[in-house]
């Protein structure tokens, strides 16, 4: 971990950089595979699961049978633990309801919103090392909630052809309506398109490799939405003096294991607290599993000293951390002045690692800077409001001159005559 | 206007395509212009708008006096009517401002959002023919109400370097910060990355030719969000027997008259009204000044007959209009049914042009299918929602064996530690 001590404002942006990728030299292979799934369909779908992910698939959906045992393959306190995520994730979005409102905005014009679900929308959930169950709820419970129709998830099965059972199981908890042994482009190519077995969809969510993202870049501009633009996680915290340097260890290193690309920045007014927080990352790193992940990502992460908390805000909101977690006495002074961050974590006893569970926020986070003008998931994503208009007699007679002032002044007499003839009538 | 009666639904989306345009043809051009404008500055805007707008510029700002003697050139009556189309705007677009609401999920863990504005956001407006004042206050007063602290608008200037009066004059009322004299790929390259005098942004909205579409596009891949993909724009209408031809055929040639581009469609169960909106339309065409470019427009547009009221919501629904006008006696009912479309109008004293002007509804929509996924411009469009948690001693007591359960079944032991830690203390 690199300390940085009063930097100037001129070199935050040097220091603050990403170690992003460039997924657009990976555009003409992905572009070619998304062409061949689009004319192929499930033929070259399976084709390609046998190059990419070694699997001889006779058939793409995973099996109602398969899901209904995935529970056997569960301990208890797995699915207990899932269940109770669940109910979180639940309670936490369902009240993002969005409530019609009609506004009279003129005697006799009423307007209003009215939140619709996307009717078709596909999940992404990556293969590899760690099976993430948890993403598949961060996603199927908000699709749920949202009154999604068809909920499609795809998921890059193993060598034999099977599925992790916790991904099955909390697929089957939160809703997900179908289940896909798909990996990687291929993926994405077949919600963007449909397939003969895969439905298309209207907007794609969920994480990947930077093949992952650069085909969900490449599908957005023409054939689908997606939830936002992707890359490495990352997390900063804030702390001072009160706060425990073994618990911003273990936040840090949190975000350091997920991948050599993280990032994880460590920001504070108090000399004193960098060299303990380095001191607990060596001895909390020896007894990590994924010890090698962590330290390569720690190579490029960053312990940065500023000189007061005006500074520490300034140079939050410019970074727009994915994840921020605040570990400081004043904590909600700090918090009030954040405007561009994914997740903000307040206080001690508030880790990361209980909002990528469990507490009910979503974990699925603009990382790269994409705070300063995204959301992180929430119940928005999986709707779109529609705006409603109803206008009386008294109303366009109100309201007709208006209009037809300015369309004139546009040019536009078509315009302009709708109301004249109602005016007239 | 070509009449399809009763179609088979495998042809609904041969007759339903919409006449696009792809982009992508243009990339090679539009990234080199894009380039030049990141290294090049002021200096390369100034030199394109030459090329491009035939304008010789010494500076890019608008100046405070070209602002303040703008209402000098518009008539009173246009004033008036741009303030009340202002104050139907801002009452429909307060209305939505977001209330963060505490949830606690689990006993001492409460979990919320909070709505911030994007703090520096960027609004093309188009030149041409016609002064787009009415999108600068559809742009800028929701802006203004979510609390952007920047409104930058770039619009192109004549050849003289003026910018039409009413343009400056919504920009001043609606709250716009700093209005530049730049137009097409140059003003989205100056936004997207900022330039000596034109500040980066953190969004682009707005609307703008197959250029400046193809800009938006490219630069939202990577430097900056936008508000949508955009299409030509298109209008579908549904009548009944007791709608007025007149008025139906003054709302398609509304759309008809936008550009050669445009998609106007008349979907009904009533053979009869068909014939008498053909002959309507035949008769207002003759007195419109635009009448060239409806005609054009026309030519592509249709007119469908179709068997009962499910089947003409399950087209609609499959066409995902940008403007949706119900002019029937049950517009209530069919309304319910409505779950893709932009923006609907209801009954028959509702014009799509009380909404392009002044009603306070957003006139900035999904075109070509996008409703399906997206929502119009709306509050929501100028604001982030980040979300925040607050776990107390007793909260992390409650939910900590959940998360450690999930953490160390994806593998994550650094997540699993983050929580043992702070249990144990």
């Amino acid at each position: 971990m690199k300390v940085i001590k009063y930097p100037q404002r001129n070199d935050w942006s040097k220091i603050l950089a990403r170690p992003t990728f460039d997924t657009s030299s990976l555009n003409a292979t992905v572009s070619s595979i998304l062409a061949e799934i689009k004319s192929g369909g499930d033929k070259t779908v399976i084709a390609y699961e046998e190059k990419f992910d070694k699997v001889q698939l006779s058939t793409l959906a995973v099996s109602g049978k398969e899901i209904e045992e995935s529970e056997k393959y569960l301990s208890e306190e797995l699915k207990a633990a899932i269940r109770t995520a669940k109910s979180n994730i639940e309670k936490f979005h369902s009240a993002q309801k969005f409530e019609t409102k009609k506004i009279e905005t003129t005697k006799g014009v009423v307007c209003w919103q009215k939140a619709v679900g996307i009717q078709k929308v596909g999940l992404y959930i990556p293969g590899g090392t760690a099976p993430l169950f948890s993403t598949v709820l961060m996603l199927a419970i908000p699709a749920t909630i949202a009154g999604c129709q068809e909920i499609v998830l795809c998921t890059p099965p193993d060598k034999e052809g099977n599925v992790n059972p916790a991904i099955l199981y909390a697929a089957k908890v939160a809703g997900v309506s179908k289940i896909f042994k798909i990996g990687g482009v291929q993926a994405i190519g077949a919600m963007a398109y449909g397939t003969e077995s895969v439905p298309k969809v209207y907007k794609i969510f969920g994480p990947g490799n930077q093949y992952v993202m650069a085909a969900k870049q490449l599908v957005s501009l023409k054939d689908v939405a997606i939830d936002m633009p992707a890359g490495p996680s990352e997390v900063q915290v804030i702390a001072d003096e009160t706060a425990n340097p073994a618990f911003i260890a273990s936040d840090l290193l949190s975000q350091a294991e997920h991948g050599v690309d993280s990032q994880v920045i460590l920001t504070t007014t108090n000399e004193a607290i960098i060299e303990s927080v380095i001191s607990e990352i060596k001895k909390q790193l020896a007894d990590l599993p994924r010890k090698e992940i962590a330290e390569k990502a720690l190579q490029h992460s960053i312990a940065i000293l500023v000189k007061d908390d005006e500074e520490l805000i300034e140079l939050t909101n410019e970074y727009a951390p994915e994840h921020l977690i605040i570990e400081t006495k004043n904590y909600t002074d700090l918090a009030d002045k954040i405007v561009n961050a994914g997740s903000v974590f307040l206080g001690h006893y508030t880790p990361e690692s209980a909002g990528d569970y469990a507490s009910g926020t979503n974990h699925t986070l603009p990382t790269n800077g994409h705070a300063k003008a995204y959301s992180g998931v929430n119940l928005d994503s999986f709707v779109k409001k529609i705006t409603f208009q109803e206008i009386s007699k008294e109303g366009i007679e109100n309201l007709g001159a208006t209009i037809e002032i300015m369309a004139e002044n546009e040019l536009l007499f078509a315009h302009k005559n709708a109301i004249t003839l109602r005016l007239k009538k």
